[in-house]
């Protein structure tokens, strides 16, 4: 049976991510604290695979995540699913809006709801909680103490899952936001290309090697590749300097991703593969004119031609 | 008197970036719970300038500091500070390791010391606090309950100033991590160039335009200007539109930057300047062969030669 | 009075530039036997203008014009002709087409017509000459011996010129060929700019300097800049180096073009101004988005708002 | 028995060049007035090679010879020869340098010896001739009527071949000027690589692609390859529709360059590949940073590695 591990516990958006996920189906579920206890279960083969959050519309990249799946032994990303971010006030039956004195949460969702907070809570305190499903959680059955806070901010689905009443909802000030998940797996099960796919990989620029980003982005601009995604995070070598984390259209066994690829290796100190998989929105990949499969086949042709004449 | 907005309260990195920082001696120094709150006193007028984090070495750029400084009322950098990344483990007198069961810290600080922890106190628990400093203030003087952890992670600086004995000292992960803070203030006071100084941007690409990034790279590569950090954050707007937050090395009055900024101004949506200030460690930019200002001011002479002749 | 040299003697397709150039009514026509005679004649004030061929659509760039502008003492080109090159068989009254075992005419002239000799007269020697209308000259009154060829390939003009039959017409090989000649004077009379106009500039590359031209290319992409000719000339220094005759769509007052002027004259060598003047089509600049004078003004605006602010 | 054509008489400079090509020893010269002459002869299988000059270091390239290349049936460089270019003023013995009243030769060659005869002979009528070895033969011995010149501007090879006295020697105005000849064949014959060779390529451009050149020089700079000559030519359709004539270090056998070329054939219209061949001055390439065979190879079976795993 399947096993599948994710950022827990129930009632997290990345619980929700799970949900949405077509092959959890009948899977054991296995909830973690933190991405970097998913992913060691992940690459220790107690799990097959994980789910974790890698970037948001508003707050950006998953820090832990992008820095958990850049080091370490190999993992792959294999697909992807996009979760609205919907917060809601919730606290236990019969607390009205002026009893809250204090609230709990995630700091991720407090820089949120911040807008909201100021308009309706001003004095409200905020107390820091290890997710939004556990200041849920953790109002509904103490674990300990009394927790010191009187309302959380959280998912809606956290505030059924404890009994929760819900005092406000959609107070996030974004109201579009939407956070990305992926399914993580161990090398070795990269999904066949769909013609709507995504690469990511992480690119690690050699020291000797000024205004190297620009020469970066010309690999993949010479085969026609388009981004969807860039980030830089630092190495944590030293400050300033940075490796890129970066998605790309189209999928690894495309003829210009694997030449664009091949450039990247030359010109890098190192390139980290992280998956070509399906993308949520099945937008198929835009190519740009004279870079398909069939332009690349052709020119191999013709240079095969030319060699052997 | 001048007035300084900081992150604090005291005992937090950023009030020893304060400490560091010339300006701060006799002024007045108002602690703030969070960087939001800082630069919004700075733009209402209640303070003179703000010190806040902007980039770490290990965990890469502050979010809440680049998103505060790209949106809203313009604010300016005028100085940054550079300061090392020490963590202890600090607890009430007489406390011994074997008693700490729970750990308080900001989440921040706590990925930063995951190693350590795992080796030395792999079953304490983390509680997660709304800074280092407040998590040993909190347990040298509990404002309310007692906190729910024995030991704090916090600074050299803050076991000390709230009387708490030390542990463990240096259980960073990284021990070479550094922290960035800038100090900033409303427009009209940018500091005269030093000859070491660095400009920050905010890079609005138009949504009309693929394959922008390497586009705006380009107009800095014209010139011969070399970039120290690039972090792309969300608009907000929907996932996949980014800005890029830059530092680059010179000065708004360097002709080769100038130059390059009315080039990014024309060609993208907008262009977000956050001040010209004095590096930190001093270092003179590097400038390529010909981007000189006598450079530049050659050139126009001629241009102006043939124009008129 | 105003004298203008030109590429003679008279029925030359340089004769029926002149004809076609407005200024030149009422000018004093002054023939001379090289491009280089005409140039040495207006660098030394004989004459007030020169017009030379610079570019044939079949034979490409014109190398000893290209060559005496980009050397020597500076001249502009102030205007441009297109002529379209037709070429006549012309022989003395009487000569019928089987007569004919030799035909004079210049070297570039019996390059465009070596299909129509190849197919009407392929046993017929060819005899260079000074220029297409010196073969009809001398057919029509040797000035010495008797010339060793009974038709000249000459303009229409030129048979016109010299009462010699027309054998046959449209002979040359591109019915479409058209040669592009320049009205060159002594620098000081830059014509202002009409919103269609072409700017000549030679380029030097610095020796130290791999991948250079790209280099140079990047100079006017980055300012939106349109090329409609680019040709390598040999420096004559050494086999391999080169400089590079280029001309762009705009004028040398619009901004976009002042900019990568000085650009260009910071990393090359030496840059050559050859002039700014009205298109002979009249077809106006391209202008890329973003890059009009109006949009370098708001840049500039903006750019002192924030040195001053 | 091999033959080979070559642009005679016998005393031109590729006279010479076929002199020390090695492969001409015992093969049966065959003489031609023109390069296409020459160029169809091979075409049409008459001869086995053809000996053509391509480029001059004071004149520039050859445009009857890059014409020739790039169309027609395909053929292919396999070598070439640099020939130092050295005038003489050749005359019939007793004659005096003060008996000259027009000297006969080439207007390639007239156009080198400008400045010595400006300087020594300012009253001398130029004449024109089918080639420099012409001029001398006709002087010697005239085919039909007295040559209308009393001295030749050749090469000391054609005076000597020709009993003529040399009355100057050294006349060119560039004393380094050399002349690069190249062996052209049939395809099917590229010599294997050397680690010093040379390719030769000519690029057409789409119509519907503006900075085109730009986007070619890149797919070249993508993978470190370095461009030795650079030719715009008229493609001939109409006024500004260039390609451009193309020399690369490198030989298609190599993986930076094979890949390039696939490139470049996805992007441009058209790409004719004129050779690959060793240089005539056994220069080993250059060869970029990560860009040798041993890199791609590598490069390529982390690709493959990825895509199987």
């Amino acid at each position: 049976m399947t096993r599948l591990a994710y950022l827990g516990p129930e009632g997290t958006f990345t619980s929700m991510a799970l949900d949405s996920w077509p092959d959890a189906d009948g899977a054991e579920r296995v909830a973690f604290g933190s991405v970097d206890g998913a992913l060691a279960a992940l690459r220790a083969g107690d799990v097959d695979g994980a789910m974790v959050p890698i970037e948001n519309s508003v707050e950006g990249g998953v820090s832990a995540t992008l820095d958990a799946l850049a080091s370490g032994d190999p993992l792959v990303v294999v697909g992807e699913v996009l979760v609205p971010v919907t917060f809601v006030l919730a606290a236990r039956a019969g607390t009205v809006l002026d009893e809250v004195r204090a609230v709990g949460t995630h700091s991720h969702a407090w820089a949120q709801v911040r807008g909201w907070m100021h308009a309706r809570l001003p004095d409200a305190a905020y107390v820091p909680t290890l997710s939004t499903a556990a200041a849920a959680a953790d109002l509904a059955a103490p674990t300990g103490q009394e927790p010191p806070y009187q309302a959380a901010v959280c998912a809606p689905a956290a505030a059924t899952l404890h009994d929760l009443d819900v005092l406000a909802e959609g107070i996030g000030d974004m109201q579009a936001a939407v956070t990305r998940f992926v399914l993580v797996a161990r090398p070795g099960s990269t999904p066949p290309p769909t013609g709507a796919d995504k690469t990511t990989v992480v690119l690690f620029q050699r020291d000797d090697h000024a205004g190297g980003l620009l020469e970066l982005l010309e690999q993949f601009a010479a085969r026609g590749i388009n981004l969807t995604r860039l980030e830089s995070r630092p190495t944590k070598a030293s400050m300033g300097s940075y490796c890129f984390s970066v998605d790309v259209e189209g999928h690894i066994r495309d003829e210009r991703l694997g030449e664009a690829l091949m450039g990247l290796k030359r010109i890098c100190a190192d390139v980290r593969f992280l998956g070509s998989y399906p993308r949520a929105d099945r937008q198929r990949a835009t190519i740009a004119p004279r870079a398909s499969d069939a332009d690349f086949t052709a020119a191999r042709g013709w240079l095969h031609g030319l060699r052997d004449g």
